[in-house]
């Protein structure tokens, strides 16, 4: 009864920027979002969903009087003419319900959630428009215990997916010592402020020296190329400079007292010192040392963040065909957003957060398993090759399931052709198939045939004779099915 | 940092039907897609995951030269003038995906996937446009050995949540059983076969009489409103009149004997009752046979299904406070859809598959376990009662997950209020309470306090001072914490 559209064939095609995910990528995406969750869970985090879709404004990146708010987001216009957009993160959508449910809350508020985050960016290769974060919050906490506990959460879910010490950082970071510093320099016209933002970005291009030209007059580039300086005095770069150096300090303890002269004056950044003194104090507490590290190099993108911000990095490398590294980097982050609540409320509810990137941090924790991993197995395969036996077909499989605990299923492609199911079964990456045909049916008996030692013998036979030899199939009397599904799995250890 | 937005302050909402879900729910579904995977995945069919979004023409359901082709999806025109729909249903993605990798892919190719769906219908109470649904299908398979396997597919599900025969069936229908009866009728103007669809469709309001008058001249009701028929003549009511009381045979044989004579010389319905016939010799095999039934008034609302069509009704029911039954009906479905990636391709690529509704298939079993079921209970509370000692209820949480494997978290709120901190832990659901303050402290001791027992007691004593009486809390030695929990856990049976 389904309509027949006339001629009209749509190319079959994915939109620009979404990805299709195989059972291998998903099956590592939902170990570790498992993972993740159980850590949240024990720290007593609630898994919490919501829709979609926000209103534009709720999403706080845009004007309500734009015509089409859609720069960054995908945005329509619901019925009601209001604008509505996927959500480009988890966390505005959870201010959002904070302040939406915020009588009826427990206070803090400790949540997390997984989800698919969309961004309307250009995509190309490796660049998505849709991927998953899970993040962990809590909301209506202002000290710096909750800043810590989410560092201890980023930890804990690193060595939750079986990682140590030495193969991860979470580097931390406070958004008020860098304004504490420009408070200090003077720096208050955000031109300029901006100016020496950008300056500080090219630290690890063009080292101090460099930045130094950035900061004052301005830099002549090797191509003859002259950018603009942001025109400050030696002495307005004196407590930049401190900044940039209390990161390098050998101790937590040496980089404290080099932040404290630097921020010295200023309220904010004295503040963040404390906070960053009482975070050091917690997790050291905690055995946490190498774990993390305080690096003032850490800039969050987000414009939401007011305090402490957290970046988690894999230091772990693996290593291209010709021995290079494969840096994996950056695969969460998060920190304090105090004012995200109070857009709605105009009531301070300070705030915390960490996330991960599911995606990214699952396809790194494939690539550093790829050494001597095994593919994804695919379930034994009861071949179907006599008509009006499907439902012994369809009984072995079960049985198979049941007292082995391995996932088999029967051949539905139709046809009754051998070689054609064997070639799916090795296709789907079965262990073994099962070959009942008439001869064996008569006999009581059923072949167990042992596809990847099959191919291995395949691939290593010096000849064709020697491959037939190996004992690559067992026939066994029906009532051993699954005893000869054992030992076949037993001896190829898949 | 954070840039200050002048004065406006969105209102906290969510756009109109869609929903934010509570731990308690979103526990639920979780847990029954765990269950249905793993069934899914017993059964050979590995997990794939599709973007949200498809190109508006791929998803089927709208002519790719409409200028806004918003009706009843979302959906948005991407920069270079696409239009993209969020995907509807589960389906359609994967008829997209198995046309695009047809090459490539195993046949039959075997997939399950969770996952949302969008629909832009009016949102009103209980009807939202964003829900989960959680399908299995096998694409590349004609026999109705795969259908016979959704069915069983579907059984296992509703056996791994819980449910048991009686408290479930699969209905199973053709659609080739009505086209056949029509087909012999001679009924082919598609406005009569609309009028003798919507005639049979009030079967179970008017029963067989009424019907007749519709499939006739016409039907008054009591109202006096006058229903035009369908002008079938008597002759043309037999063949439907025999199909609809196939269904209502006692047994699975006689059924088939009455459809058999009711589409004799149809050959579309003729394959249909032989399909029927694999179908159940097949799932009688496995010992199936309350868990499912044939049923001529399954319809199941999509329009690209072609041949067997299957429906998850829920019989076990629940009951309201006055006693009357709570019914939830169907909680899933599916069938065979053989056109769907030959729109494509032009190739026929015959499959099946089937669908669970997540959300309301959880709900109706968090409904079900109401009797007697226990809240979700929340994590241990460490109070933060004294400056300072922060690291020291930090490591008492950990201890309490280490040891007892219990959710546990330090209170972060601020403020060293015990009363405030006590009433967090209860909204929590907090099964207890670790106290440490100064004196505690000092005496190397800690309080467990029982806040389940608590409450109980409350809402039973007779007095308070009988309420008083009963051992809420109990003070140990610091190193006997978690022994003090575990106390108290196993006599709340939290």
């Amino acid at each position: 009864m389904a309509k027949k559209e006339k001629q009209f064939r749509p190319k079959a095609r994915r939109p620009r920027g979404f990805e299709d995910l195989s059972a291998e990528v998903l099956t590592a995406e939902r170990d570790l979002v498992a993972r993740a969750g159980a850590v949240y869970e024990a720290h007593g985090f609630g898994p919490l969903a919501t829709g979609a879709f926000e209103y534009a404004d709720a999403l706080g990146k845009f004007l309500p009087d734009e015509e089409r708010p859609n720069e960054g987001v995908f945005a329509l216009q619901d019925d009601d003419e209001q604008w509505m957009a996927l959500r480009y993160d988890l966390t505005a959508p959870l201010a959002r319900y904070v302040a939406e449910n915020f009588e009826t809350l427990p206070k803090p508020f400790r949540r997390w959630q997984t989800g698919t985050v969309w961004r309307n960016e250009k995509p190309g290769p490796g660049r998505f428009r849709e991927f998953t974060q899970c993040d962990a919050d809590t909301v209506g906490a202002a000290g710096p215990a909750a800043d810590a506990e989410m560092i201890l959460l980023a930890v804990r879910v690193m060595q939750a997916v079986g990682l140590s010490a030495g193969d991860f950082v979470i580097r931390v970071n406070d958004r008020r010592l860098l304004d504490g510093v420009l408070e200090k320099a003077g720096v208050t016209d955000a031109g300029q402020k901006g100016r020496v933002l950008r300056s500080l970005d090219k630290l690890d291009k063009f080292g101090w020296d460099g930045v130094v030209q950035l900061l004052g007059e301005g830099r002549k580039d090797e191509s003859g190329d002259y950018t603009e300086g942001a025109k400050l005095s030696p002495a307005q770069m004196d407590p930049i400079r401190a900044l940039v150096e209390s990161g390098k300090q050998e101790s937590t303890a040496a980089a404290f007292t080099a932040l404290e002269h630097a921020v010295a004056g200023s309220a904010q950044g004295e503040a963040a010192v404390k906070d960053m003194e009482a975070i050091a104090s917690l997790l050291g507490g905690l055995g946490l040392s190498e774990e993390w590290a305080f690096d003032t190099s850490v800039v969050r993108g987000l414009g939401y963040y007011t305090g402490p911000v957290f970046e988690a990095e894999l230091l772990k490398t693996a290593t291209y065909e010709d021995g290079a590294p494969i840096r994996f980097g950056s695969v969460g982050g998060g920190g304090r957003y105090d004012d995200l609540v109070a857009r709605f409320t105009g009531q301070a509810v300070p705030a915390t957060g960490f996330s991960f990137g599911v995606s990214r941090f699952a396809a790194a924790l494939r690539a550093l398993a790829d050494d001597g991993g095994r593919a994804f197995s695919g379930p034994v395969v009861v071949l179907s090759l006599e008509a009006g036996q499907e439902g012994e077909y369809f009984a072995m499989a079960q049985e198979i399931r049941d007292r082995l605990g391995v996932p088999a299923e029967v051949y539905v492609g139709g046809g009754k052709n051998m070689g054609k199911q064997l070639k799916y079964a090795d296709r789907r990456g079965a262990p073994v198939a099962v070959i009942m045909g008439g001869d064996e049916r008569e006999a009581g008996q059923v072949t167990v045939k042992n596809l990847v030692l099959g191919a291995e013998i395949a691939a290593e036979a010096a000849s064709r004779e020697e491959w037939r030899e190996q004992k690559q199939q067992e026939t066994v009397a029906r009532n051993d099915l699954t005893g000869a599904i054992a030992r076949a799995l037993g001896h190829t250890g898949a």
